[in-house]
């Protein structure tokens, strides 16, 4: 029964479907139609004009997203455990040419303008420093904890006050709309570029970068192509967006994950490390414990030595979820 | 009827089962059952040992493949018209860290010796110049034109005695090898690594990195996820790469484009401004003929103002090409 | 006697002179007085505001004036053996983060409207082709020649029509105001940014770049820094440069430099490869001719198989420059 | 008064000298007669084989002694206040293009095994973590405190445990060998590159890089030149260096500003933030007390809201610290 990662999920039916009926020999690159209706697609979801691009993964949406707003003698300020500083490989000093990151602290990975404000303070303008250019923030946070709209209200305007770029790191975005109830503008706030994420959520290999300053995407399609992320089959990416924006499918599996994870919380709340807000929990347990779990049939990562990660996905089986249910509240 | 590009093509059945068989969850990024088959099958195919990275494109493999080689400081020699330097929006640049490319002649896309010794004779072994670290060639050329296994000895001669890495563009290794009729080993030579292509043969989103080099391959997983090309759910590219060598549908595909572009080449030998040994078919016509191969419902590329690309792939229906073959002849 | 390269020159006394004078301690790095005199300076020599940065190398001094007009993602065209492409090391693609250079035609090593025409028309505004962003001049070129004013006016509306930024290698700069005896701005015509040699021409270690776009001065103070290049001790910087321009130092060492090499070109001008309009001479000459040269006493470079190059510096030493164009006379 | 800095310092009659002797054409780059002597110098010095480059700048000098050890897709691991994360803006970044700083802790500026082990621990060979592959100590350090002999011999055991590389930031090293009263080799320890200081302690702007593995030098002299750190007039850097190795300058100048730092750190004791081993006084003083000794003619860098830096230099005079000495007594 795995619970390792979402990354290890299976694919939507619906991404499947697209998937094929994309077969048909089109345009290649991004020149088909099915990347042309993205821009579109985004642009009504959101509720504003904005220019999406397709990539593979996580890693280079979220590169490619900060190279927009980030110079190579600039910084990137984000959270200590930011997937960008602790498990890119470094991905972002590849593509923004040796920038640097910034390291704020906050409370279950989320920043503040206060821990902002700690760490960008300190910097004089002055060449000997390296200057902040941009704000990184993840929703939802790589401890599953979703920024409320008044967070993301305040870091904006942190952010524009300081005339810093404002990326957020969406590869659990969907959990965290799911969680909050609200429109995906919302749950954004006031961003320049988002990686918003479908890999973990259902589909198989396409996240979206979704510019909403229009102007700084037509840099990063040459940005792309230069990384080598323009697939020349570039239908078979577009098809597996518009699969998950089409009916809400991101929405419902987003649902479906952060239901799991919720059930499993509610196991032995005392035993919870963070809110669980939506589709990992991270768990007190000991060595011994995890072993008993382990042997009960269950996979999933320690967390340091006193504690395990926990993660569903959308096609979490109920049986599994409830097995697990059972088996932590008996530790 | 499309003879624009290979790019534009259908996936293979036989890459559709695949990856569906391979939907059930796994370990993520490459940690999967058929991501770890890799290295045997391609050790096999070449009958010596190798280690294979898959990458989504053409130009992150080449460019990955040619980090093995190149230092920052360094530089590749290669053709003049190759991929690298022509149609990968200096992808190169980018991932080697601004090493410079050094542009040879030679004839249909091919370089030689001679042609490569004509550029690196001038250049002293002095701290003013770039050095030249690697030689890449491509292997079918851009032309569609294919290196002789003693012209890869000569070349890989040539590399080994100046102490240079040797490099090969497969996006179109198939069709050579198809075209030599030898094995994959006398076509690739005696090289260090190469960008083994199946997107344009068949495949999805799935190329290989094949490092004879094995040791090489260590270093370049680090680069590879570093480029965000790390995908999470690598089961599906493994499973593509896979079933295109099961049953060596990848050598089925390739002769079957090649036969298409040799009907095509046959209609008129006295337009051909190459020879057609691989796929893709360059046409002397004027703007007027391309008009009126265009009006009968043929899609292509103008190559310069005098010239038409025509390309085939594996799926190239032969009433399609019978209908082109006749058109180009009654031109 | 010491034609080899201007290089090699000693170094002027007002230079070492107002070296000596700065040695008093002040604010370190660039807040010096001297440091802070220099965009007044430069802004009163060309008629028009300035800011600049002194640096080291006329390689830095390119490479960082380059970064302020090129993205990484970008290209600069310039001639084929400009030094930018044939003695830098591969600098450019250092400080431009892989930005590559493409290289234009043009008789000694001038480019014009039409070569540059000759290799950027090709180029698509397509993700797949490296974009130009730039276009870079070496005045006086490396042969020793001399862009007009009306050959730079051509340029710089070339530039301008396809938004391309425009920088001058002035590393001879000086020679060629000399040579063409109009003022600096002349000179210089309607550029972004200058390097303006002065270590050729009886500095020791200081070059000026001169940014008329004087916003982007700002970003490149961080690149100075963060490239090393920002001394500790500027005020030794500074005080070179200002010394040179004081009574036009610069100029009259120009003029002596230049008037040396017509001294030598004069001796025998059915042997020049090109006009001598700066301190350079490129002298048609057998191996036995350069051997016989030699034994007199005269050092220099060869230049192929069948030329010799000969440069003369601001103390070239009258007798050794009669004697040299004696000895070509009677070769 | 000037204790700001000891880059605000005046140029030693020695190098003053030198330098001036040198002012005979030579070679031009580094093939002159005295950066042919370096090599030959330090290994005299050192009591072992190396091999050494000139630069202007200990930004340079470190980033380039880096380059030898450490991959773009690698660390280094630093203290979290040294130069190269603290004050180099960002160099690091770019000359290992996109290499990250592992920052540790450690009293008064300098790591241990033990803070050392802390962040590199945690770091697992996987493909998602940038691998350390060196580590930077700073001798004397940024609080002006020195590794002794034992230190040195725990760290480098400790880097070689691991295969790292080991590179000692030397801007201040004078000093340190002048307060352990031991040879330069005790001093360094079994490091792999060394950035030797002058600037501070006399020079005018020239710095040592010393490779204990002479082969990384040959790698590096094209680095250098591709950083633009390649003056043309070398001979004028090498006279520099080599005035100051000739009878000891560097010994003495650095035992000058020690024995002032000393004076001044007798003053009252009770006030040190840091043990004065060097060249640098870290002073608890309110901002009144500040503004007194600024009353009195002192000058000097606040450092954070309650203390003062204090730095003295070789040329620093009697008088004035004593004077200050007196004042801070007083205070």
């Amino acid at each position: 029964m795995q619970f390792t990662s979402d990354n290890a999920a299976a694919v939507h039916p619906a991404v499947w479907k697209a998937m094929m009926a994309a077969d048909a020999a089109d345009a290649p690159y991004d020149g088909d139609d099915l990347s042309r209706r993205l821009d579109g697609a985004f642009s009504a979801l959101f509720g504003r004009e904005c220019a999406v691009l397709w990539v593979a993964t996580g890693t280079a949406a979220n590169c490619l997203g900060l190279a927009a707003l980030v110079s190579p003698h600039g910084a990137v300020a984000c959270h200590r455990e930011a997937h960008i500083e602790m498990d890119e490989a470094g991905a972002p000093g590849f593509y923004l040419h040796g920038a640097k990151l910034l390291l704020a602290e906050g409370e279950s990975a989320r920043v503040t303008p206060e821990t902002l404000a700690a760490i960008l303070d300190p910097i004089r303008d002055d060449v000997h420093q390296v200057q902040p250019h941009a704000v990184s923030i993840t929703q939802a946070s790589e401890y599953g904890c979703v920024y409320r709209p008044a967070d993301l209200a305040a870091i904006a305007a942190f952010a524009r006050g300081r005339k810093l770029g404002l990326h957020m790191d969406g590869a659990r975005f969907a959990n965290a709309v799911a969680f909050l109830g609200c429109s995906p503008a919302e749950a954004a706030g006031d961003i320049d570029v988002l990686s918003f994420g479908f890999v973990k959520n259902g589909g198989m290999s396409a996240e979206a970068i979704v510019f909403f300053d229009v102007e700084a995407a037509r840099t990063i399609r040459y940005r792309r192509k230069r990384a080598g992320h323009l697939q020349s089959k570039g239908r078979f990416m577009a098809a597996q967006i518009l699969a998950m924006l089409e009916d809400d499918v991101w929405l419902a599996n987003a649902r479906a994950a952060n239901a799991a994870a919720a059930r499993i919380a509610a196991a032995d709340p005392a035993r919870l490390l963070h809110p669980v807000e939506a589709n990992e929990v991270f768990l007190s347990c000991t060595a011994n414990e995890r072993e008993a779990l382990r042997a009960q049939g269950f996979a999933f990562y320690d967390w340091g030595p006193d504690a395990a990660r926990l993660v569903t996905a959308w096609d979490a089986r109920d049986d599994h979820v409830e097995a697990l249910a059972r088996a932590i509240a008996a530790l």
